[in-house]
């Protein structure tokens, strides 16, 4: 180095991420890095409603937007993508997921470090029909939270509370969980000032076409999938979203490793929904 | 300038493209250009198979991969998404798209400059269904070709050549236009070298399962449109890519220009299909 020049892009030097070179390609200047995300901190200082989590949504997609692969979210991304997923549940105070996902496969919520604080573990259901032992792997450490409708029987609840601790959330008009009223007793209630979503596709529309999304970390994995709508998922299910309730998105940063692109989005408002 | 930096990124320069600001961010070194990929020349110097032409891909995609917006594409791009398609038509002997992408909406497989020479537009069909005089605009110089299916009976045949030249290929066993020998006739009956698809996601979803893909396009506008299924497409329509069918996709190059990202990948045949 001799002093004047900033440090540059792809010299083909390898660096300390499991032996695979990681660029941080925007904001300029590109430069090598030794992880993703590494120096995040979140919230950040100014974010808007104090009241609700800052919401992030956190997911793995293939170049033709598939986000799972005969049915399973697992193994769409590399290890640097797992990688990355924990530094974002580490920088969160809970990991939510609709109870879907958890029907689809056997998943963990959690960090990798079992003498680390574990984000407390959320799982969203309308129907209480969540194979809780059978697919969620947790270290005793952590918590796990049902958010359940308020419409689900009492039965089903107190089965549930067996295994795990229960928030009832007000259903909305359309018979499933206010995420909107959810999000805000998880703050006043639970603390939850940092909330990682990680789907499903259900899960994340209803956040988004609420508003309720604060940034968006695509992990875009170098794969051509294909798959009929009843066999695959896409980053949000549901109906498209009006122009007007449309988010606008600003693109924060690019990430490059190993032909896979880690984009952070952050999402505001759209003009027409705002207060 | 101190002589001893490499062309900085980013420094707020506005450059000429329509006054919008284009960055290359890979491969390093990271710099703002003046357009994207104007310095493209295809086909490459070595590509696999002489006897079919060089065939890329080139679509938008939202964030959450939709590629259409209620029912139709365009809307989908910005306006340099679109000079960066007339670009890419611009370096090819023909544009093609498959007929339901022409039912959808009114398009052009053109260039703006009427002045220059024209490629040939193709649109294959199964069915001899396409809204031709319609929903084609094209200009006097500009060759149109309905690549057809041979199980489509002669009477459509006849009616299509009142508007356009017709060249029948075999159907493959599901009935079909059979595109590997369509792209073989192609080449050799009309020199197409290079080839631009722009779908829809059936046609690119037959191409790349038959490893006939050399390169794709994919421009990712920062939205989120959620839809259902019945609603909305995505880059591939068709069943899951067996893992053994899969290409290997290598990115070559990201653009971005006002929040829009510009990926081009380079496909290669899966291993166990090589010959």
């Amino acid at each position: 180095m001799d002093g004047c020049q900033p440090t540059p892009l792809g010299l083909g030097e390898v660096l300390p991420l499991q032996g695979l070179k990681v660029l941080r390609l925007y904001p300029p200047p590109g430069r090598e890095v030794s992880g993703i995300y590494e120096d995040l901190t979140l919230p950040p200082s100014r974010h808007g409603d104090a009241a609700k989590p800052y919401v992030i949504v956190n997911m793995v997609s293939s170049v033709d937007g598939r986000t799972s692969m005969e049915g399973k979210a697992a193994g769409m991304g590399s290890r640097i993508d797992r990688q990355t997923m924990r530094t974002l549940r580490s920088r969160a105070d809970a990991v939510m997921i609709g109870a879907g996902t958890l029907r689809a496969e056997k998943l963990s919520l959690g960090l990798d470090e079992t003498d680390g604080l574990q984000p407390l573990a959320i799982i969203v259901t309308h129907t209480g029909n969540i194979p809780l032992q059978d697919h969620l792997v947790a270290t005793e450490e952590q918590e796990v939270l049902i958010l359940l409708s308020d419409r689900v029987p009492q039965a089903v609840t107190e089965r549930l509370r067996e295994f795990a601790q229960v928030m009832k959330a007000p259903a909305d008009s359309a018979g499933v969980v206010d995420l909107d009223r959810a999000l805000r007793a998880l703050k006043a209630e639970r603390g939850v000032d940092v909330l990682v979503v990680e789907g499903g596709p259900g899960l994340n529309h209803g956040l988004i076409l609420r508003n309720l999304v604060d940034e968006l970390y695509l992990t875009v994995a170098p794969e051509l999938l294909g798959g009929t709508a009843a066999e695959t998922l896409t980053l949000l299910r549901g109906p498209e979203i009006p122009a007007s309730g449309r988010p606008a998105l600003e693109l924060v940063s690019i990430h490059l490793a190993d032909g896979e692109l880690f984009l952070r989005y952050s999402l505001t408002r759209a003009p027409e929904n705002s207060a």
